[in-house]
């Protein structure tokens, strides 16, 4: 994937500019090529907020013909390998290509059970999802009514131009698309900040499978080096942090139990707002723990 | 299995008592035979400490031979249905009867290197034990001395004699033998105890594998009507308590995130004393949860 | 105060019943007259609830008569010493015996101003409040209308009734009178029970003083060994509790911050409800504190 | 006072270098001038070295002398007005300039026991202390045996140098003197930052005054805009955070109980470490909250 200043996008040919934004909206340059005559734009934001208004005030065949210009989740072409190159990491990104053949199937059956209510395809934008959470989005929507979910893909589609826009081109402005996920470990037997605590961060699936995603080792302030998740949205879905009490205790040379009462603590919380703080701590003893959603 | 009144026993003829007690100690009546004429006795910590006195008092050969008479656990001896009615059900508390075919393997190794060190079966008290905490006794023990063994497997006769007699005498006094596992839901949100919540008692094995031990739901006070675990030894081994929080605010009325930051709660933990009382509570809001050991 | 059985009272000629009771109802012996033919009780709760029939059945001039024949509070009659014994102990409880010249007057200004806009002297359980609270009450039932006070006025007899009958006659049920304070210090530090933890109970004024109510120290299981206030109402009001931490950690030997981070810890909260129970525990470690309101 | 950079200060002949720090050591420009063919120093550190280095290496009698230059804290001279411009604000700093006068009586007393006994004043780094530690430590240091006294003597001077120059020089680095006090206030009824939560700080006095140091409120993130106490000591000495609970809760539109169970929660902890964070938040609920020394 190629990268762009904005300002160089602001100055290029308008061929060379719709050639860059082209695929921003799924098979439909006509989007960029729409806005290019209303440049400079002077933030990401209003080149964003450009594009999302062309496609507002297209005529309805048009809107309709980029909601269809978008491929199933997790389907044929995706086995094929006939998707964009943006459409592709977007589905690994939520795990449509680890699915196995059950889940596979449960996505053909709703891609099908909806193209035959709505007569297009099923559009979420997959960055702000776990595989889970697709699935009850795809459920949810189903029984709704052509007219709502008509402006949900609208809408989902904005989220997706956004999100690519956010890759591909760098701006003095970021748009307002990431999370975060962070922990910080306070023991209360020593009074300061535990450092050297081992964490491990899952995603959950609904069957109670666990993904490990991050791993990492509190420094002296108790925090890891790096948030858990960040500059990116996090994804909607179930995680568990778990952290190694037993063996923090143990290398302080403290007498624990045997076994301890503490050895490994799960957490286990759910994230509904991909583009919230979410900082889960660990208020620690080798007898006790809180946590809360901090801030 | 026939239970006795100590007082029945107490005034019963000598005969009589050796036959109710002769299998307290595994195929040693002796031990019995030799207290009867010490009767009446006011306790059953006294009748329980005079046998004790009679092993410990016995010329060593007969001791060895005592230890001699146990099987060897989740030996050939179990599976070929040949223990004593005591040794089954004593092994059935711990799973020994739920093995795999590598668990199984693992207690042949482990019970042949024992007896080919120290000329004896290993002996464990095994109600007070998981499966897991077995193996790793079993492992410990064969790299002590010979001397130390003797004197294990003589302590943990007496802790297996104690609970055959706590299981076949009535008297007006226990033996100091049980441990309690109890919870308390509280609900800081409201500010009362929290009733309706469901819960789950596991037992998690080192493999990670968990078993279902209880299921309740909390009462008014927060609490299960009986303590989770009580009348018994808590056997060592590690626990996790799930708390089903969503579904209790969510029959409040309470509007929660979707998915709700909190759903099921697990909290993990180990018991290192069989005899201790481990009260584990909860207090909970939607966004929040602390645990400790409580009393 | 001569207690009674309430099987004596049923057995009992009519005029010494009447007698017994007389002062249950302020200067009103009527009452205890009108339910004398309805014996037997069987229990408190039915002769409380036939008294209390008696008052809302009779004529509206008599129920008047009744309301106005209490004393005002804090008020000439009991500074000249003239008052029923039961007032006196229910004005002793909530201090009104214990009033500087300020709150002297702001009763009398209070009691005169009620007196003028409703015909009859202001009537609380004092029983049920501290100072504070009544004064409270005071200000905000002037507000009210005649129908409203005249009802609220007689709600409130029929409590100072039953907690009259309740110090008065032993029978073989409760009234719902009595609220419960109690506290639990748990070492998380140690993971058990703190044992040795000096205890303070203060009643807080609005002013800001603290007027110590109850000193305890805390047994092995963390608690002391009788609730801080029971087997009666919790009067409403602010209250604080201060636990001595640091003097309990130095006892167990721990090597604590000089000056320690947590020394004596206060605990400020209020009781609305007199017949609630109130746990207000503390969960400490010398770094650390958290309590809630428990059961 | 006038500041120099420390660039200034390296280019500057020796008697300006002389006349700006000469009493960066009480009465004792000579420590000054020992350092001054040391220049250029690159840091404030090295130069604070340097000039500690001097009085370390300096004869036995320099050193007394030294010592004995400092005025008695809270003594005549205080009174008298005779103090440097120093050692005038580093007493106010400590409200030595707002004793009683048992206080008075108290220094004057322990002033002439300490001179007395050792020849010398008592010296302490007034800035890392309240009154009361001061008087403690007064006490202490009266049984210590006057080597140590005067390693101890030397030591506070050091301190007191120090913040001196760090009030005085601006240099590209800081020495290590300033501590921190913040808070921190999470809302686990709304799982979100609590805003708009009025707090204020005060200095606890032994004998039980509050002294206000600091009122704040709030903002979106829970926090205060700035810490409580930051780029100076925070004198060892005792504290109280109040936070307004039920006003912030009450402003949400909750129906709290009346009155609110919590209303203006105080935390009251010490500090022991002049140069440590100390972050003191508060997790609250409306019935519940807890609180460490976190980081």
């Amino acid at each position: 994937m190629t990268t762009h200043t904005l300002e160089s996008l602001n100055s290029a040919s308008p061929a060379d500019f719709t050639a860059a934004l082209g695929d921003i909206f799924e098979h439909s340059p006509w989007v960029a090529e729409a806005v290019s005559a209303q440049r400079p734009f002077a933030t990401l934001a209003a080149l964003h907020e450009a594009m999302t208004q062309a496609v507002r005030t297209a005529p309805a065949d048009a809107q309709l013909a980029l909601i269809k210009a978008h491929p199933d989740l997790a389907g044929k072409a995706a086995r094929a390998g006939t998707l964009t190159a943006d459409s592709v990491s977007e589905q690994v990104s939520a795990g449509l290509d680890r699915l196995n053949e059950a889940e596979y199937s449960r996505f053909h059956e709703l891609n099908n059970a909806y193209r035959a209510k709505f007569g297009f395809p099923f559009i979420v934008s997959v960055r702000r999802h776990t595989k889970d959470s697709i699935l009850r989005q795809f459920e949810r929507r189903l029984a709704h009514s052509a007219a709502d979910e008509r402006e949900t893909a609208i809408a989902e589609i904005f989220r997706i131009a956004a999100l690519r826009l956010d890759l591909r081109v760098q701006a003095p402005d970021k748009l307002k698309l990431s999370g975060r996920l962070s922990t910080h470990v306070l023991d209360v037997h020593a009074g300061k900040p535990a450092e050297g605590v081992g964490i491990e961060l899952f995603e959950i699936s609904d069957s109670g499978e666990a993904r490990l995603l991050v791993r990492g080792v509190t420094n002296r302030d108790g925090r890891t080096d790096a948030p858990l998740i960040a500059e990116r949205p996090v994804p909607i879905g179930i995680y568990e942090l778990r952290f190694a009490v037993a063996p923090y205790y143990a290398a302080r040379g403290l007498a624990l139990a045997d076994p301890p009462f503490l050895n490994v603590v799960p957490i286990r919380f759910a994230v509904s707002e991909p583009e919230g703080h979410y900082h889960v701590p660990l208020v620690m003893s080798p007898w006790s723990y809180s946590t809360y959603r901090g801030s």
